[in-house]
Order: structure tokens, then C-alpha cells, then sequence
């Protein structure tokens, strides 16, 4: 049976194992400095498809196909798929399911779908309710811009707290039981997010509106389990960019967490270089998936990192709420990683 | 430890109670042949706010918060919600959260988000992960009107396949352990849907683009458990209205399910009468949950019923695949239910 610790903290006792994962990105990501880590890269932005959303689709389907391969199983045994998108519908996420064929739950976290998808994995197969599992995401540049701000062909200036959507997309594969003997890498613990607004009503600096989800769920995580940044080799969260890394480091300050500035790491922070001109860093559900999978998951597994808190945010906005006023909620999910056997 | 039967069903084994719910709907819902169950009625569309978003926003909100009074529980000991709803990122589900603080995990599963949070739910309540949960959904006929379709205020006219959009929500706290010591409904078994797709393009018949989807979890759900209708006072679908339903007995019948039509009870055919002009019936993911809420759970504690299998069913379109030519995949969750002690 499941074991809660301390207000929202979940012990994973049977430590599910994180079996294979795969990463896909763009030009641009591979033209950061992670560049050689991801599986895959995509020739352009129309990944061989007539639509961006397309495009994004198959990028994330292929993914999940990856993944699979890599841990050498049919899709037809993998029980489930959990996977969310940053797409109206999660279209991305519900049409590659559709043709994945996988048993599926469709999640919304915006850019924490990565975390939301493998603490509920997590739990799932950490409870035997499925022997295997994929947690997946992904997001386009091309799509989301359009979606969320404007045309690409009106050639807008982006504002200096902007961020830059990642195209890529990150699956990871748990399982339980006999099923996760040989992994080297396991999940542990689990922390679910609550909603946070501090009133940053600002759509392009998302950033901001996160690091307080960030903030809130990093603090029920250390005292619930009595931990501190001396715990972790790593303290990850999504794609809260500079600005909100610095808002971040604020807040926890605040609240009396003694932060390691050296051991917070923000995949938006990292997967671009400065030169690159993305203004504030990188963003989208697939900014934390393809960093995961393509970096920090071989790092564990290589036993270069022991063990981690991987955190990804999410804006919880829509183009409405912008519209009619509303300022700009924010959630994060922990999910602890570790490197060990079973 | 979860245990797995056939494919794809989950024997929730602690049988985790159902302790408390929560209906409400709109003035059209209750002019309905239902219309006396329901715990709450909206004076208008607006239910006291400035824009229909908001107004649904404010109906979960509430539809929660009654369930929770209803448990004589505070929100503070509900340890998660595991909402969504029809609306461009969720944003009834995420920013009800952020003003409840329960810590949330978003879904999107269209319509069959009531059975696909009772579906996740069922699982973490039976693990042990969660003491106490709720599980929650809405739509609104002015906000999916609108996002999906068209203006209202340009009064198209609608084809006679089309579904009328149930302004309604529903919750419901799942429990176990000590918690759900009392209750005297409980979830025992759970099927997780697969993507179907068998190539249904016309936005105004959803009905017949979810009844292969429902028709596909219902085959292997009653395969997974050797069961028959023989073995469920109701089977219930969330809102195939009566294109839909015709469909989905002629896609059993094809199956060899022996189909007991008597016992086939979809929540869209039933919320509103024929003298009420909706056409092909009810749809939203309000519509399965307010019936489930107002009307099954009720008849469940009461003994009146014994044993249902509920199976909400999601279209998984967006605006933007309609526009792009692609077809409409469906999505639908099944979870048994049944009046019991512990």
C-alpha cells in the first residue's frame, strides 16, 4: 500500500523502475549545448508532415515507438499511456494515441506534463496497477507560437522576459515488478502540485507566473520528507528561463530554504546557449521532457548524478483568461529520481 | 498490489468508497426529466459573474466545494483533485484548483473525463495513495458553444445529429482505508480506453465518431472479466445521444455482445426530454457527471441499483484537426460501481 509522508508527499516503496526513455528536438536544440544528447533530430519543422501540428504529432508518437524499441517490447505490452501536449485538445498527445494504440489517459499540465505524468505513472506502477508504462510529451515552436501569441509570419518583437518554445518531445518508460528488474534507475518519491497565483498577469513572462508553483511545491517536498538541497545532486525544474530561476531562488530564500545555487537546474536555463537569442530560455512541455531524457535520465543511469527532484512547471493560462483579465496560475509536481538497482 | 485481469482491466481490490457528490446544473437541465435530482440549480448562464468562463469555473467550484461539506470534510484534508473540462487548456479545472488549493492534477479527456478521473482516482485511493480525493468535471453551453462551434449569438441553425452542450457539473470524493469505512458505494474494477478512430468527420455527430471508442472498452472489459450485461443493472455511457447510442449496439451486436437494450442507459439520452428541442440529446462532460452525481450515485447508496459499469466517452477533436481534415478519435473509461459495505 501506498505511503503518504508529511502533507502531499507520496513514498514509493516499491521503488517503480524507469526502464528506457527516448528524446527528439529540433535544429535549434541540437544546435544548443546538449545538442549531441538527444536520440533524435528532425530534418525541419514539418517532420515530413503537410502541418506544424502534425508535425508535432508524429514527432511525440515516434517518441513513444522509440521508447519502446529501446527497451527492446511491443507497444501491445505497454498497459498504458499517459501524455499531455500544449495544444488545444492535447491533439498531439490524443491523435498519437490514436495510432499508438496504447490504452490512454490524457493529461493537462501545460509545461509540467512531463513531472504530472510520471508522478501519476509513478503511483500507478508503483501500486501494480500497470506493469508498464509511458509518461510522454512534447511541444513545437511553430505551433504553440501560433496558438498562443501570434502568426510566425507577422515577425513580432519578442519582449526580454519572452521565452523560446522548445520543439521536442521526451518518453519515459516505468515499470513494476519483474518487469523493472534490470532498471538502474528509479523513482522514489512524489510531491503534487497546487495551483498558485501571485498575480503576474504578464503572457510573456511565464517564468515569473511558474516560480511560485515552483517555490511552493520545492517546500512541502524538503519538509515533508525533511530534506534539504544537500539531498539532491540536482534540484530540476522545467523551464522557469532566467528570470524566473532568480524569482525562484527569491522566494525560497523567503521561506527559509538554504538554496544551492549550483545544484538548481533549469532545463530552460540550459537547453540553449546565450548566443542562441532566446531572450529569457527556453519553455514548452518538451523543453524539461527532452532535457530529461536526453541529459539528466543517462546521467542517472551512468551514476554521474545519485539522485534528483525533477520539477516541471506549467502556466495554466489560456488566450481567454489572458483576454478577459485574469492573471496567470501556476502548478509543479515532484518527482524524485535515483540511481540504484532494485 | 493492483492486480490486472485480461488486457486491460484493474481489480481495485481495497474496493475504495465512494463517501460523498455533488450535482449541479442549469435552468434547462432541470427542466429536464431529471430536473429534481440535482443538489443545485444556476439562477442564469452567468451564475454571478462576468463571462461564461467564468461562471463554469465558479460551478466546479462550488459542485467541490458542496461535496466535500457534503463528506463533513474541510478541503484541507482532500489531498487531491483530479479535474478537467471541455475549455482550451482546462482552465475551469485549473483555476477552480487555484482557488480550492487542493493540490491537482489536470486531465483532458473530453467528455470522458468524468470516468477517466474516476478511473485514475480509483486506482490511487485503492493504492493507498490518496486517503481522500475528488474526482470532478463541468461544461457550460455558452463556453463550448462558443469555443467549439460558433457565436451563440449568430443562431445557426443545428443539424438533427448535432448534441445540445449540458451546462452542469459533478464531483466526487473517493476515499479509503478508515476514511471510506462508511460508505456505502464503492468503485471495484477499472477498464482504460483505447484511441478509436473509424473515420467520422462531421463535427456535429459526435455521437456516432464516440460509440466505436465506447463500444471498444465495453468488449473488453466484459471479455477481461467473462461478464455480460447480465451482470449490470445499467451499462452507462456518458452522452452518445440517440445516433450515437443506435451505433454503439449495432457495433456490440457485430461483436456478439448479447446487448440487453433495457439496460443500456446513456446519460445524454436521458437529461432532457424530446419536448425540449436538443435534438440528437445531451453531450459535455457535464452531462455524464450530473447524472452520475444526481441521479446513479443516489440510486446506488439507496440499493436501488446494485452494480453499473459507468463509461463516460470523449471526443478527442479540436477546432484546429477539424480545419485540417482529420477525423474525430474517440475515448471512453469504464469503472464498475456498486452498492456495498465495506
Amino acid at each position: 500500500m501506498g505511503r503518504r509522508m508529511g502533507e502531499r508527499t507520496v513514498v514509493l516503496g516499491n521503488r517503480p523502475g524507469v526502464v528506457s526513455w527516448a528524446s527528439i528536438v529540433g535544429r535549434k536544440e541540437q544546435e544548443g549545448p546538449y545538442g549531441g544528447r538527444f536520440d533524435q533530430v528532425l530534418d525541419d519543422e514539418l517532420n515530413g508532415e503537410t502541418s506544424f501540428e502534425s508535425a508535432e504529432r508524429k514527432m511525440l508518437e515516434t517518441a513513444v515507438t522509440l521508447c519502446a524499441r529501446k527497451a527492446q517490447r511491443e507497444m501491445g505490452e505497454v498497459q498504458m499511456l499517459l501524455s499531455g501536449d500544449l495544444l488545444n485538445q492535447i491533439i498531439s498527445a490524443g491523435y498519437a494515441a490514436r495510432n499508438l494504440q496504447i490504452p490512454f489517459y490524457g493529461l493537462y499540465g501545460a509545461c509540467s506534463t512531463m513531472s504530472e505524468s510520471l508522478s501519476l505513472g509513478g503511483m500507478l506502477a508503483d501500486g501494480g496497477y500497470a506493469d508498464r508504462l509511458i509518461a510522454a510529451t512534447c511541444s513545437h515552436f511553430c505551433t504553440a507560437e501560433r496558438q498562443y501569441r501570434a502568426p510566425l509570419e507577422l515577425g513580432n518583437q519578442r519582449t526580454p522576459t519572452a521565452q523560446w518554445t522548445v520543439t521536442g518531445a521526451g518518453a519515459v518508460m516505468l515499470a513494476s515488478g519483474a518487469a523493472a528488474k534490470e532498471a538502474k534507475v528509479r523513482l522514489t518519491h512524489t510531491t503534487c502540485g497546487r495551483v498558485i497565483d501571485l498575480g503576474i498577469a504578464d503572457a510573456n513572462n511565464m517564468g515569473a507566473a511558474m516560480a511560485p508553483a515552483a517555490a511552493d511545491t520545492l517546500c512541502a517536498h524538503l519538509k515533508d520528507l525533511n530534506r534539504s538541497f544537500e539531498d539532491y545532486d540536482l534540484v530540476v525544474t522545467g523551464d522557469l528561463g532566467h528570470h524566473g530561476r532568480d524569482l525562484l531562488i527569491e522566494l525560497l530564500r523567503q521561506s527559509g530554504v538554504d538554496v544551492r545555487e549550483d545544484r538548481l537546474f533549469d532545463c530552460g536555463c540550459e537547453i540553449f546557449s546565450a548566443r542562441q537569442d532566446v531572450h529569457a530560455g527556453g519553455s514548452g512541455c518538451g523543453c524539461a521532457a527532452s532535457m530529461l531524457c536526453g541529459y539528466l535520465l543517462p546521467e542517472l543511469a551512468a551514476g554521474h548524478l545519485n539522485r534528483i527532484v525533477f520539477m516541471a512547471t506549467g502556466a495554466l493560462l489560456s488566450p481567454t483568461t489572458t483576454m478577459q483579465g485574469e492573471s496567470i496560475p501556476g502548478v509543479a509536481h515532484a518527482v524524485v529520481i535515483e540511481h540504484g538497482e532494485e
